[in-house]
C-alpha cells in the first residue's frame, strides 16, 4: 500500500477487487469516457475532463471508479489527480477493461 | 421479432440494448453461473440450475439477464425454459460476454 500521496482517499487492494466490482464501475458511458481520456491522456486533475455533467455528478462517478479499483486518486497541491490502475488490474482481469471499452461508448 | 413461444415475457430488441445493460446484467456471479450453464449444456428450465439461492433471488437473476439481453425465456408446456442470447449479442459487442466470463466467477 504506497503512503503519502494517495493518504487522502482510500482505494480497495488489487486482491479485494471482484469482477462485479469492476463491470459496475465500468457501467456507465460517462465513467467509461473518463478512463478514455485517462488512457489516452495521462494523469490529470478532477476539474479537466470536460464533461457535459455537474460537479456533483462527476465526484460520484470518480468515487465509483475508484471503489471499483479502476482509478487511483491522490492530492497533488490543491488538486485532485486520478490515475489509471488497468495495468494493475489487467494482471486480474486480463483484458477485461479493453473489451468493455472496445464495445462502445 | 419471433412470435408465439416469446410472448409470455418482453425481451429487448438487440439494437435497444447498451453495453451497460449488459454489464449491469453480468455483474453477478449467480447470474454467470447461469450464463456458462446454459452456455455448456444448452437451454434448460429455470427451476433445474441447481444453484444456492431462493426461488424468488433466482427469479431476479433470471429477469435481470432477460433485461440485459443475455438471456431469452420461452414457455414450453408448465416450464420457463431459458435460452443464450450471445450470438446476437456478439454481433452488437463482439467478445464482451466471453471476456467477462473469463474474468472469473
Amino acid at each position: 500500500m504506497p503512503f503519502g500521496r494517495w493518504a487522502a482517499v482510500s482505494h480497495p487492494e488489487l486482491d479485494e477487487i471482484t469482477v462485479d466490482d469492476v463491470l459496475h464501475a465500468l457501467a456507465d458511458p460517462t465513467r467509461r469516457a473518463i478512463v478514455r481520456l485517462l488512457q489516452a491522456e495521462g494523469d490529470r486533475p478532477c476539474g479537466t475532463f470536460g464533461l457535459p455533467v455537474a460537479a456533483s455528478t462527476l465526484s460520484h462517478h470518480f468515487r465509483a471508479l475508484r471503489k471499483g479499483g479502476i482509478i487511483r486518486q491522490y492530492d497533488e497541491g490543491r488538486q485532485r489527480m486520478n490515475t489509471l490502475r488497468t495495468d494493475e488490474l489487467d494482471k486480474k482481469f486480463p483484458g477485461l477493461v479493453a473489451a468493455v471499452l472496445a464495445a462502445g461508448n
